[in-house]
């Protein structure tokens, strides 16, 4: 077991699953192939080649998770649809639709809206899970009205309302800029390694929100690492696997230099 | 069928479809029970009560459509997620997954995120539709870049680029304020005739993408007549029904005061 606790095994999915012991993950966060071609991992023959590998990951990591445990998992909204009834049908238990508004697409069309969001589902594998919402809040949005706020208070529905110092509950739809944009060097954008990297202050919210410091988080199909680098950064144990070399070299430089 | 045309008949949904000839309607939109407990006609004994009952209306409008027919159907994102599966083994041709960002939901919780999105499906009956996306632009968000560019351009990609005058093209977020937050008197809310209407510069945008002047456009489950009331402003004919006493005589006199 300690063999496998704050690495990424340089591993296949199914491999490095069999030898995950059962009951034993509090968090997962799960980017999956999304079957669009980004790369080799990313194409599937069919759509149900797709959907069945897609269900062979999630019984194969649904048994590794506590009790207790929280999961997310990305993919687009469409497959999400499908990933949500598979999930169900498991006895999972639904607890948010979470759109992710990148607000930079790129996927122009003129037959349909653009594209300008991905999903992430959120469930827990039973009834009973820890959740912190106060780590999470956001700040508020008319500034005005709070610093008003909070000297003498709102009158809301016949009650006095003050703003928590700390920021307002977060809600569902998630406004961060894809990692591509951030990373703009004299206003062109650089390449990344990994095509879909995930900005490291989602992945944050999700692992403060769903997991307690000392916790295990599986990092599944770990990419260049980012679940494991906020994992270290903020005190919380991981696993995980990457087989890809090219981001399996790339996750190892990125966590030798994260400190907490 | 003149009986039918620029009128809701106070009827139930299935009476109501079973008058309507096939291949009839160029766009529906429809905004049917959640399942959410909202009134009478929005609970069901059981979850799969509800899922048989929106099976049944699904079966029942899709052949009512037009071969080159778009809809929109509202509802929250996890009966969505089901919808959407029951569409595509209809044969039915998935477009967007839109999310209505409410900005201002009020379900707060301790133990998962704010509620703050509705779903709206975009699918078309099949392989070619109408959709026009100069109808439905969005001002750019960045106004002194785009100012700037307005001028001069901006070297994007090699490529000389100038924004549009009408704007961006429409994405598949969208930011309306839900209608009880738009009728506040004194900061306080009014309660509706309906709970859960829709705004109507959002159906608009549906009307206007999806559908040309004159042609016959499926107001289901209409409540208020929200979309009886954009057809009449901008020009398309409307069929629909609504059985609802209360609802009927509302909208009965917003229609009579529309014009275009």
């Amino acid at each position: 077991m300690k063999k496998l606790i704050n690495k990424i095994a340089r591993e296949d999915c199914f491999s490095f699953l069999d030898r995950l012991p059962g009951d034993f993950i509090d968090l997962a966060i799960i980017d999956p192939p999304y079957n669009m071609g980004k790369g080799d991992w990313d194409s599937f023959r069919t759509d149900n080649d797709f959907f069945r590998f897609t269900e062979q990951w999630i019984d194969g990591f649904l048994p590794k998770m506590k009790p207790t445990g929280s999961f997310y998992i990305f993919n687009n909204p469409y497959n999400s649809a499908r990933i949500l009834q598979m999930l169900v049908e498991r006895g999972a238990v639904f607890r948010n639709w979470i759109t992710w508004h990148k607000k930079d697409g790129i996927s122009a069309s003129r037959k349909r809206y653009v594209n300008n969001q991905e999903t992430i589902l959120f469930f827990t594998r039973g009834k009973e899970h820890y959740f912190d919402p106060d780590a999470v809040r956001e700040p508020y949005q008319s500034t005005d009205r709070i610093k008003h706020a909070a000297k003498k208070g709102i009158l809301k529905n016949g009650k006095r309302w003050y703003p928590n110092p700390k920021g307002r509950l977060c809600a569902d739809v998630w406004e961060f800029s894809s990692h591509r944009h951030k990373t703009k060097i004299n206003g062109k954008i650089v390449k990344p390694k990994h095509p879909t990297p995930k900005p490291e202050d989602m992945i944050s919210r999700m692992v403060l929100a769903s997991s307690k410091e000392k916790e295990i988080v599986l990092d599944m199909f770990s990419g260049t690492g980012t679940t494991a680098l906020v994992c270290k950064k903020t005190g919380r144990n991981f696993v995980g696997f990457e087989k890809n070399p090219d981001y399996y070299t790339h996750l190892q430089r990125r966590l030798s230099h994260a400190h907490r």
